[in-house]
Order: C-alpha cells, then sequence, then structure tokens
C-alpha cells in the first residue's frame, strides 16, 4: 500500500520545513518527498504535515477511572480510590477502557503510546486492533521489602510473552518496574539486566513527589535516580517517568548516562506534585520527553493540551523558554529510546504521521513557519486534524479513530464495571 | 421561534442538575422544563446541556497578532512585537480578526464575551454579525499624568455610541479604562462615574504583574485595587481582569464591594505573570469568574481549556480544590456583574446554552453526575458541542460558528495585514 500526501507544508522537525511539497509512503516508509502515483493521494493543501506525537509515559486502561474520584491529594486518592477499585478489574475491562483511550490518543495526534499497567494480553490485542504503536509494560512490584519477588518476575516475563504474541510490529514490550519505593532491589537489578538482556527499553516513575524522595532516601540512603543507577537501570534506553524532585547531581547523571525524562505536566499539576523545571534538564543535555500519564489523573490522552502545559509550566519562571522544544519532546526526543526510525520525518523512516488543517479559526491566520509552530503548541487541537497515519495506514480522519467503535466500548465497559462493582 | 431540547441531562447549575428533562425556549428566553411542541426539536439524548460559557475577560481583535511573537518577557513583547504592530491596525483588521476570534470561542462553547480593544464600530458589527453576546469596552489610557485626557473621555464616548448603534440586545459597551499605571486619576475617575451614571459595567486590568504593582504604589502610595477603590472605580458591576497580586486587604475589599475578578490563568503563566490563588480569593467569598485574555498571550479563545488550566494552577498547591468550583466561575460567576439573567439555566434566563455529546472517547465512559462535572472540567473538549445557543438561536453546529465565513475572513485580514505592513 502507497500513499502520496501532496501540497503540503512538511514540518520535518521544528527546525526543518519544506513550504510546499509532498511525502510519499510506501511498505509503512516514508520514501522520499517526491511525487509519485500510489494507490491514496491525499491533497494536504493549506495542511501541515509533521511527524506523529509519541506519549512517552500513560496508563492507558486508568480510562475506567477517568472523572470517578477528585479533589484528593496522590496518597488519598491511591489508596481511596485507585487501589480498591483496581483490586476489581478484569481483563475486559481493560480491554474495552483501552480501546477508549487508544480512540482519544488517536484522534487527537498521538500515534505511539508508552504504557505501564496489567492485563498485558488484552491491552496488546487493544493495541493491535486500534492500530496504534505501542510499547506495553507489566508495572512490576513486589513490595519492599521484597514479598513476591518470584511470581513478579513470572508475571513480568509472561506479560512479555502476551505481548509478543501478538506478532504485530506496532505493538512491544517495554520493562516497567513500578518504582524504587514499591519494588525490592532485587526486582530493581532484574529489571535492568532483562532489558539489557532482551534488548527492551525500561520504564520506571521516579522522584514524582517531594514525599516519596524524602521516604527512599531514608531507607536506600541516596535520591531515587542515583540508587537506580547504582542498579543498572539508568541508560539510553531508560524512560524515567515524572523526575519533578531530580536533584542537580541527578539532573547531570541522567544526561550522562543519554536517559530519557517523561515530564507529566498535567498530571503534575493535578496531583499537586510540582512543575519539573524541565527548562534547566534540557540546558543540561537532558533528552526530555513528554506524557500524559494515566487518564485518571489528567483526565485526557490529548498530546496537543499536553504541549501547551508544558510550555505554559516552565513560562510561569522563564517567559522566554522556546515553545519550540515541546515539539522536540512530543516527537523526536520521545523516539530516542524507543526506535530510531519514529519522530522525525526522513526517508526511511516509519510512516507515523499526523495531518492538521490550518483553516479552523483556532489557527487562523496563518502568516508564516514560525507563526504555525507556535500555533502548533498554543493554539492547535485534536479536531485540527485530517488524517493520523500510523504504520503507513490511515487509523483516524477527521477526529474519529476508523478501526475503534466508541460506542460499543463504552457500552460494554460500563456494563463489566457494573458487573464487577468497580462503579 | 421556539426551540425544544429534550432527553437530556440538564446542568442547571453544577449542584442542580435533572436526569432526564426537557428544556423549552421562546422569544429567546429559557421557559419551562416541560415538554412543548416546537420549532425546532433537538434530540439530546446522551448530552449534557449547561450554560453558556462565560469569557470575562479578553481582547479578541488580538487575533491578528497570534503567535506572531512568542517567547519574550511581557515588557519586550510589548514594546517590540505589539505596539509597533498596533499602531498599524485599522478598522478592517480588527474586523475580520474579531469574527475568526468569535467564531472560535462560539464553536468552543463561549456565548459570551467581554472584550477591551479599539475600533468599537467594527468590533460592534462583527458581534452582532457572529451571534455572540458581547459587553464591549474601549480600553482608554491617556498616561500618568494625563496628556490626553479630553480626547481620552471623547473616544469613550463615541465607542460606546458605536456600540449602541448597532441596534443589538447581544451587543453592550462596558466602561474599560486600561489599567491605573495607564490612566491618570482624572480618567480613572470619570470612568467610575461614567459608568454609575449610563449603568454600565466596567472592566480594568489590576495587579497583573508583581513588576507593575511595585510601581504603581511608588507613585499613588496605596496597593492599585484600593487606590481604585478610593477613586470609586470597585463596585457590584466592576470586572477586575488578573489580580494576581492582591493583597489580603484588597482581596477582603474586592469581597466586600461584591466586585469581580476575571481570572486569566493562561495569559498569567504564559507571560510568566504568576499563579493567582483563587482558592483563598474564593475563600474570602470573592466572585472569581474566568477569561482567555486576549488571543496574543493565550493563544486560544477556548473557555474548556481555560477551566482545565485554572483547576490544574490551583491544585498544583490544593490538590483537593473542588473542580466544579470552575464551572462556576465560566458561567453564573462571570454573569454577575453583567446581566442577572445569564449564567444559570432557569425559568426567564436568557437562552444562552450549549450542548454537549458525550459519546466522544474523551468523556467516556458516563457514570454518574459527578463525574459528568469532574470531566467537564478536565477531559471536553469545543469538538465535543452539538449545538450553541445565544439568545434562543442556533448560533454554532457540531463545532463550526454557523454565521460565520472562516475562509474568507481568514483571506481578508492576511491581506489587509499585508497592506498594512503588519505581517
Amino acid at each position: 500500500m502507497s500513499i502520496l500526501i501532496k501540497n503540503a507544508k512538511l514540518l520535518l522537525t521544528p527546525t526543518k520545513t519544506i513550504e510546499k511539497g509532498n511525502l510519499y509512503i510506501e511498505d509503512k516508509k516514508i520514501v522520499d518527498f517526491k511525487k509519485h502515483s500510489a494507490d491514496t493521494v491525499i491533497d494536504a493543501s493549506d495542511h501541515v504535515v509533521m511527524p506523529g506525537l509519541i506519549n512517552a509515559h500513560t496508563h492507558i486502561p486508568m480510562v475506567f477511572l477517568r472523572g470517578l474520584a477528585e479533589d484528593l491529594p496522590l496518597k488519598q486518592w491511591l489508596e481511596k480510590e485507585v487501589w480498591p477499585r483496581e483490586k476489581k478489574v478484569n481483563g475486559k475491562i481493560v480491554y474495552h477502557a483501552a480501546l477508549l483511550g487508544m480512540a482519544e490518543a488517536l484522534a487527537s495526534g498521538t500515534t505511539s503510546i508508552v504504557d505501564m499497567y496489567f492485563f498485558q494480553k488484552e491491552l496488546a490485542t487493544a493495541a493491535k486492533e486500534s492500530g496504534i504503536r505501542a510499547w506495553l509494560g507489566y508495572g512490576s512490584m513486589d513490595g519492599v521489602p521484597s514479598s513476591e519477588l518470584d511470581t513478579e518476575i513470572k508475571n513480568e516475563r509472561a506479560a512479555i510473552r502476551a505481548v509478543m504474541d501478538t506478532g504485530s510490529e506496532r505493538v512491544m514490550p517495554i520493562i516497567s518496574p513500578h518504582s524504587p519505593y514499591t519494588c525490592s532491589k532485587e526486582l530493581l537489578i532484574h529489571s535492568g539486566e532483562a532489558s539489557k538482556e532482551l534488548n527492551l527499553p525500561l520504564q520506571i516513575h521516579v522522584s514524582e513527589t517531594k514525599d516519596e524522595v524524602k521516604q527512599l532516601r531514608k531507607v536506600v540512603g541516596k535520591p531515587p535516580l542515583k540508587y537506580l543507577d547504582t542498579l543498572g537501570l539508568i541508560g539510553p534506553r531508560t524512560i524515567i517517568a515524572h523526575g519533578v524532585w531530580l536533584t542537580p547531581g541527578e539532573v547531570m547523571l541522567t544526561s550522562k548516562r543519554g536517559a530519557t525524562l517523561a515530564h507529566c505536566p498535567v498530571s503534575n499539576f493535578k496531583l499537586g506534585s510540582g512543575i519539573a523545571p524541565i527548562h534547566k534538564y534540557i540546558e543540561k543535555g537532558m533528552n526530555v520527553a513528554l506524557g500524559t500519564d494515566g487518564p485518571a489523573s489528567n483526565n485526557s490522552l490529548n498530546m496537543f493540551e499536553e504541549m501547551k502545559v508544558a510550555a505554559l509550566g516552565q513560562k510561569l519562571s522563564v517567559p522566554d523558554f522556546a515553545s519550540r522544544k515541546v515539539i522536540d519532546m512530543a516527537t523526536v526526543n520521545g523516539a530516542r529510546p524507543l526506535d530510531g526510525q519514529l519522530g522525525e520525518l526522513k526517508p526511511g523512516n516509519k510512516a507515523d504521521i499526523i495531518i492538521m488543517n490550518l483553516n479552523g479559526p483556532n489557527m487562523a491566520p496563518v502568516v508564516n513557519k514560525t507563526q504555525i509552530i507556535n500555533n502548533l503548541v498554543y493554539g492547535a487541537r485534536g479536531s485540527n486534524l485530517s488524517h493520523v497515519i500510523v504504520n503507513g495506514e490511515v487509523v483516524a480522519k477527521d477526529g474519529r479513530a476508523l478501526r475503534i467503535d466508541v460506542e460499543k466500548s463504552s457500552r460494554l465497559l460500563l456494563k463489566e464495571m457494573d458487573k464487577r462493582g468497580v462503579l
């Protein structure tokens, strides 16, 4: 199958553009910027074509919890509202909630997600069916000190197998120990080794809240990221989720190791965790990506909104923070730990591409390249998207994920939640 | 003309709901919640019907500056980018830019705007044509000390006449001295008197930045709001825009006077002005409304986004801040200084109403009333709107403002900007 996108403004990266050009896709990849005959021709006059957005940290099935419990601090929220409900969750709930989340993500321009949750078989099935590109991780946790190390290692292995079993090149596993405060030293060491042995990326929650950092320091005598580094977890394929409270030393270390931070500003605001000073992190050479976190603490899976809030959060203290940087965060920086063939429009890269209509009143007037980039950060909405292409296939069009039946999944999700007493 | 909205979830106010009911509109007003035959019947099953959103502070024609200059601190941004361009602006630019802004506002659920700008004739024409409800103010400023008091008083009177001359009941003037640091004492006193004599609301920028407060205190020996109060400007029909840096005494005074604060969180973040502690203001009894500020410093005119950012900004320090409160801010609180017949769905009130589809994946699953309200704050988008009704007329449908030709206004705006050297 081939697609020709013609007459488009091409945003290859935030600093490399083609004013009016073509983009040719064949066999799931970007071939070149020439004109070709193709199975599908998309006339993209008055449109911007850019890399699909990469949501570098989420818990997508938490759609089932969206809006159900609000206005609580993190600890109470987890202990009173989230965990009791999560105990009753089954694969069916995860499957339908994930499909709804993927529909929202795709419709608003996200082509890749990095997820951490449970029920990998159902999650992988949802990802395969939806058309999204997904790294799915089993959030392993065995307690500190360990109470179920072997079980968790077994669970993790089964989860990896379940993901691989889909046989989809778009659906991949990621090693995902939950955090240094919920995983034993042994499980953490095992996770780092597994990542290297299996050549898989690794994600872990680090320094989300001030309290959690304080508590952990008491137990292990080091700040969280340094601790994880001594256990071998911090490298170029590592995604650190949150990192709101990294010490200057940890910032340097993260940069030196080439690890990626997944900044999740909406969730960090909403749970009162704080604003990660990513302008400083970027200055120190850190690769900063962007994530929505789970829809229970956001409550959206919308990377355009996340870009805006990310920029706003920095501008509060650094008004000249360059907006363009958040486009890097949402594209190429997210790709780095995952897949070298994503995040930029260039020949040979995988065809994960979004096409935005510039004719909406929220994007008007269209004056020049710099202004379009600013408007992509501050003004664009998912509703401006005309096409979302993943792996060379149009999977969303005009704000609708084509492969997902939203009405059906909503209905079946509610039915199952009711049955299991999750409502 | 009559409209019956049937089978809807009615959110009369954030705390008063009807699970499944009807809403009947006749002669531009809400009549009752019974079934009637009507000229237009809207089946709103799986929809929420709520009061239209009130944008309590904006400069809507600044659409022409949107995205053109970014990443600068306030002073440089104004002096280098905004003011030189604004000098070249004419009525045509304002007219088309305003139409684009009104299209965006209407399509995303805003039924009323409070504006401060220049070229009231063209602005009023745009408002009349677009179908939006608008309070339009001439941003008067004569310098401190005054250099052109008489001219500004004349300009203001002419602007009021221009607005009244449209003859539209939806389009009204508002007295709008720019700020205590750009207006002389005489102009401020005159403005307060004019507001009372003409029975018009009054809006003014107050305490947006820390520096501005410091500077003014040096000149007048008082904090800004206290100063304005001694000049007679602070009363129940006053809208204070921003108020990021009010002193505790000023907060008490604002509450006592029954004045309204228009909180503009996105703009305050983006220009690095700070986060107004509105949770404290509300606690002290202040009527807090919500505004987007101008699209040059936002860059959107989207009140759903503004609600979310408003909630996030408070949650950063007060995680249990009740999300519901921002719906009050965006509806009934905004109505208070303007028009007692707006902001709530009740018999006799003006029919400014929005209808939201709950079937989008970003709103799923729909569980209960509280959860819907949470999702309206954190998950809803303009794209969920099916109908926007102002003064009993459907003026936007499925994300499109029906009376505005966006393509035409974009084209003519660009042409005129080019001609005047504004690009």
